[in-house]
Formats: structure tokens, sequence, C-alpha cells
């Protein structure tokens, strides 16, 4: 039995989500000390699905809503070693290389603010995430003046010089 | 809906390819900077597919023909947040981890001169890569012999003492 | 022509294993290099499915045991610059961050010691990894006496102060 | 001739600073890019001392009072390839790891924010950071309470669970 | 005043020492996990000069031993931010990059079981380390038969290939 | 006896140079191994001094000016595991986040193809590295002007977008 789902996420307002691949328990605390070293009062909540013995949805963050939105996107794609990060008032720019630095991350699928809809492989053992439906299908490509207005936005936001 | 496509590549001769998942648009510029400080003379294409918003693929490049390549890349495989770089006169291991350091990259699904088939799953939202056949599958274990042809391969190109 | 299958790994007792993505035949002796590295006397086995010309599955290490159970996860699984490694008397977090830094890596589908299928896709030209099922699926959502039980666990054993 | 000298620095009241040594003038819009990437809305200022040419000490930031700030510390250090970080409203751990990983870095002296002298050693053709004084010498060993009032202290602010 | 002093310094037999610069008193804790997830059952102590407040030198490891060896090593040093890791049963190899890794890490000074003389230089406001001697001076240059000598060295303890 | 010594360096016409503290004799392959890596075709020469038993200046490369410029620039300075690079055809951007991850490599002094004094300080025991004075001091403070200038030639020279 191999069967695949397209499971939606919910993100709340205004929140970025990381998802990601790991392995032991310790992942927990060391993704949250990631975070909390990354930006000064970071917002976020994280959960990884430990995948032997009580199979426990393990969590923490610094705020409770986003520390449950983490939980339901683990609980919707309930795969073993998954985990997901879901943070509000800075972005994932900020955190993703000492999220990628933690001594259990194996691979990120996507770090967004868009909808996402998780490819999951379903068997009689458990499941596993396959890849990431991450917003829209590019609709075109850019111009010389698409790119000059691209350029212009990132250095008036202050990103690029 | 949930439909899986094997989209086939075409890759320029002589060149190799590097396809990821990232995210946010200074992707474009980011890589662009990644490359050309890796390599002095690189030549090299960058596509980027944006994936809310105008939804283009953004790209950039030292190349006009591996640009063009890179884009191409990146229309085939329709997925948001999906990136291509197409490069010649320089190897992926040049580049890779420089590529890998990028703020905004989250993955790698190959670095290759091979063949290539990007697996893509399809819903009404839009289309993700779940994985990548690159090149052939294998046809047998190296014996001791081969392991000794290896060895003096690598030596011979000056890889390895 | 495109099905997927799931394989099953037979991982020895008391061994983890960690499986990737990477190109070109150096892998073999630069992963060998990433292990030794990381723990004194460490066991292992790694082999790498180069995936053009000959296509052997090219491995390595400091264990004979584990090394066959390498070159077999490679058969078994039979996709292109597919890597596999399987170690004993150390753990994935002790390697893990080396064998990422490996110039020729690319991504890591997993590190685990539980059950594992490797989600893989074939077509007429080969096969590619897609995702695995790593151990089980979650069963709960840890209470606050459950996340003291995982403190106290990780401080008794020493990885957490 | 070689003199040495013990170089005080202001360091603007409730700042921070990160002292390096780094090569090329690039490193100034590299450097701007690591900090703007690393916190939002971070407030600081960098300045570089170009070592050849017309040697200036090339500057930027996101704060006029935080950039003088580090293009006095260039001045009074007056070392070739030198540069200095003054930040606020983030912490150098939010930071650190990015500053080091840009292209341009060779070493970081310190980070600090307590009072320090930088010593100089001078000769005909110029000058160079030998070393950091940062903060006071250790006046004792911790004890067993000290190091659970230690530990205390970082579980209060949120850094360590 | 500024005064320098070679401070030598006593490591244990068969201990090797890593000194470095860091800051902030999370120091301690993070580089104590840096070492637990190196190497599995890894001995070592690890202290760090607070350099403000109650300019404790703060310390922590597996084997008590060692931790009072690099606590003299602060002592002797006594050098604001200033740390020292002593080690046995694993190499600085095996934990090098991890401790680099580290958030609050700013340089490494030395990895070594040579006999050490630290150059500090002191004035009235504290110490700073300006440099190590580092063993002994080079006392000629290889030839092809010291190398062919120092390649077949490294394969013998199966380091190379 | 604690003298210093201001050790001119000789660096050949267009070339740049890479000077570091690193520790084993494997520092040797490491590094080469990091340049060819690097960038295709480069040229180098790299010497490391090892500090105990024989004492050699241990050297590799791929071209034997280089090769001999940076043997006699580990003579010149004289100091216990110190290496130095001497490249050309690439630039230090092109390698020095390799070098920096190669296993021993504990800190960078420089990268330069400015003027260099090399500041040592030696003992009884030997010599060590304290600091570089790298090129020329600061002349004065750019203007706006300035800023334009260097941001049009990082721009016109393709680093930067």
């Amino acid at each position: 039995m191999l069967n695949l789902h397209a499971v939606p996420l919910a993100i709340p307002e205004n929140a970025n989500i990381i998802l990601g691949q790991s392995h032991f328990i310790k992942t927990v605390e060391d993704l949250y000390e990631a975070m909390v070293n990354s930006a000064p009062g970071i917002k976020f909540g994280v959960a990884f699905s430990e995948a032997s013995g009580p199979c426990l949805i393990r969590h923490d963050g610094t705020d409770e809503e986003l520390r449950t939105a983490a939980v339901d996107i683990a609980k919707a794609v309930g795969s073993g070693h998954f985990f997901a990060i879901v943070m509000k008032d800075a972005f994932p720019v900020n955190v993703l290389k000492a999220v990628q630095a933690t001594y259990e991350v194996c691979n990120i699928f996507c770090a967004t603010a868009n909808p996402v809809q998780v490819i999951v492989a379903e068997s009689e053992q458990g499941r596993g995430v396959l890849g990431i439906i991450d917003g829209s299908s590019p609709q075109g490509v850019e111009t010389d003046e698409d790119a000059e207005t691209r350029k212009g936005f990132l250095r008036m936001i202050g990103y690029k010089r």
C-alpha cells in the first residue's frame, strides 16, 4: 500500500513557516535555541514528531498561538522525524542558516509565507514527506523592466545596496 | 487532484546544473553573488520561480545561453520557489557549498551533468518537486580493482593526493 | 512510465543510517574522511551510486559488515547519485554536520535508527528518491509532564545541562 | 621600528561591538547584508579600512550614530583591512555566525559590550591589531552555587531550557 | 602601562587543548554541548573567563581532572572572554568545526598537544591574548622522501585513502 | 626572553596570500584539497610548519614557484602550526570559506595582495604570530562620492548587482 496525499497547511496570518526533516528528540530544544539566538524577541513555535517509542509530537516556543500552529502542522502531516517552525516578527532569512546548522537537522523542505500543500506518502508503516507545493506556479518570465523593479524594491526595503 | 509528472530537462552540452528550493526574490541576486564569489570568470545562468504576486521567473547570470537554459528549466518544472543554476567552465564542487550557504536556500535536489528527470507533483494550487532521477541506476558493485582505478583517476586529475 | 516503490531497508542491529544525495565519485573518499574526522575509532560503511559511465556502487569504510550493509541499501534503492552511510559506536549527531559540509553532498534524506521505507520513483531512465518514511507516525502530543520527562532524559544522558 | 599601543575604544551606551580582520572593499556591502539578514530592524554601523590605493575608511549602516561610532573605531585603530561593527537593539549572538560566514572575513578579534583596549603594533609600513583586552580579568572561580545562578539566569531570560 | 608575558601552560599527559576568544556566559553551556555532540563518551573540561560583573571563571565538563586543568589555564592566562578546552580520548579534528560553529565563539588561537606559551598583554584595565607559541619552530623543509613518509603515515592511521 | 620581530614577506607579483594557524600534518593535504575544490585550474602553493617531532615545513601545491614562495614565508615566520597559501589566477574570496572549513584550521591572520609584515614573538621555546600589518593605514574617510565610486566599481567588475 502506498497512498499519496496533498495536505494543505493552515498558516497564521503574517506568519512564516519552515518545514524540515530532523531526528532525535533533542531537536526540539536545539531548534528552540537556534531561534532565540537568531533574533531578539522572536515569536515562534516549533514541533517535532518523535518517530519511535511514545511517538509524541514534541513542542516548544515563545508564543502559544504559534506553538499550537506548529503542533497542528505536525499533526496534519503525520510524518516521523518531521519538524515545523511557525514564526512572526522575523523572517526565514533571519533564522534559516541557524536552523540548518542545528546538529539534528537533515533537510529543509520549504521556508515560506505562501499557501502550502505538503505531499505525503502513506504506507502501512507510516507517513513521509515527498515534497511541497509552495505558493503558485510561475506565470511568466521577468523582463528587464521587471528586473529593475525587483532590484529597486530590494534596495527600498534595505536588503541590498 | 494530484498528478505526477517526470519532466526531462535539456542541459546544454558540457554544462552542469544545480537544482534546489529557496524562497524570497532576493534569491536571484544572492545566488548570482555566490556564483561570482566562487570561481573567477565563471559562466552561469540562474533562474528562480517567484511563488506569489506576479509569479515571475526571476533570472540573472554571466552568460546569455546559460541564463536562457536556466529559465527554460524553471519553466519546464513550473514549481514555486524552485531555482535552477546552469554552469560551464567550472564544476558543482567549486560552488555547491557557497550555494548552500546562501541565506534563502532551503535544499539542493541535485548537482549533475547527467540527463535528469524532475518528478513534479501537480495539484489545483500549483506544482512542487518531489525528487530527481539523476543519470542511470547502478549496474554493479565496484571490485577492489575498480576502486584502484577510481583512486588513480582522482589522483591523476589532481583532486586527491 | 512512472512507478513508485516503497523500498524497506535492512539496518543492522544497533546501527544508524544516513541517506542522502550527492554527485561525483569523489564522494566516497570525501565521506570516508568526513566520518573518520568526526569521531575517533568510528565504525562505518559508505556506498555511493555512480550515475554515468560504469555506474558502479562505489564503497569504503572501516567495518566490513557495515560496508556491506551500505552497499545493500544502495542496491535496494537503485537511484543515481544516492549515498548511504551505516554506522555503529557513534551517532548521527556526531557526524551529520561534517557529512553535510562535504563538497559533493546535496541533501540528506534522513538520519535514523528506525525502520525506514524509501519512496523511489522509477522511469525508463532510472530511479530517484522522492522521500523517506522514517519510523512511525506521531500518536499524540506531549503534555507538560511528557516534556519534563524529555528534558530530564536529555540531561540524564548528558546531552543538555 | 615597532611600537605597541593600547588603544581604548569609545562604545556608545547600550551598544555592542564586533571587531575583525577582512580584505577587499566589498567587505562593506557584504557585512551590511550579513547584518540586515540577521535580525529585522537591526541598528548598526560598519566601517572597513581599505589598505591600498586611496586607503579610505569605507562605511555603511542603518543608523548614523552607530555608523559614526564604527568609523571612529577604525580611525583610532588605524590598521589595514580591519573592520568594526557597532550595533544596538540586537546582540552579537544574533549576527556573529553570519558575519563570520561573509566571503571576505578572516578573523574576529572580539564581540563585546565591555570596555575594550585594542593592542596595535605600529611600524614604518603601517599598523596591525595584535589582540584585544576585553573587559576585566577574572576575579575568581565559580562555585556550584554560582553555576546554579548562571544556569537559572540563562533560563530566566529564555536562552536555554 | 603595557606589559607582555609569555605564560607557559600545563597540559595533562595525552590531552589536547583548544584555546579561543568568545563572549557571553552562555559560552560555557554551548561549548559543553558542542563537545558532547561531537564524539560519544568524550572526556573534557571547559573554562570561560567572564569579563564583567562578578568576573568568574565559568566551567563545565565530563571529567574532573580535565575541568580543573581548563580552569587552571584560564587562571594562568587571566584574559577576559578567553576560553580553554582540555580534552582526552578524542582529538581536536573531531570537535574543532563544532567549537567554531558555536554561537558565541569569535576566534581559535590554537589546537594542540604541544607545549604552549600564551603571549598575554597586560594593562591597567586587564589582560588580553596576543598570540600563541605552539610547540617548536620548524627545523627544515620536507624532502620528497619526507612527503612520502607523511602520506604513508596518514594512510596507515586511516585518516586518508 | 620575549622578543618581537616584524617579518616582511616577499609575495610574488600578482599573487595573493592567506596566512593562518592550523594543527596536525594532515593540514597540508586537506588545504590542498580545499584549494583544488574551490576553483578549476587554480595555481597555488601551501606550506605548514609541523611543530613537534621532525618539525619540517610540509608543503604541496599545483605550481612550483608558488609552492616555493609558500615555503619561504613559512621559513621567514618560523612559527609552529603556522600555514601560508600563495595563489594566482584566483582570489581569496574564491577559496577563503573552504580554507576556514578545513578540519584542522584554527584561524586566518590575513588574506591579501598587499605588502605584509608579520609580527612574531620569539621565546626560548619557539616563535608565534601575534598579528599582521596588512598594507597601509587608512588615510581618510570615504565621502558619499567615494562610496558611489566604490559601488560602481564593484558592479563594473561584476561582483555586485
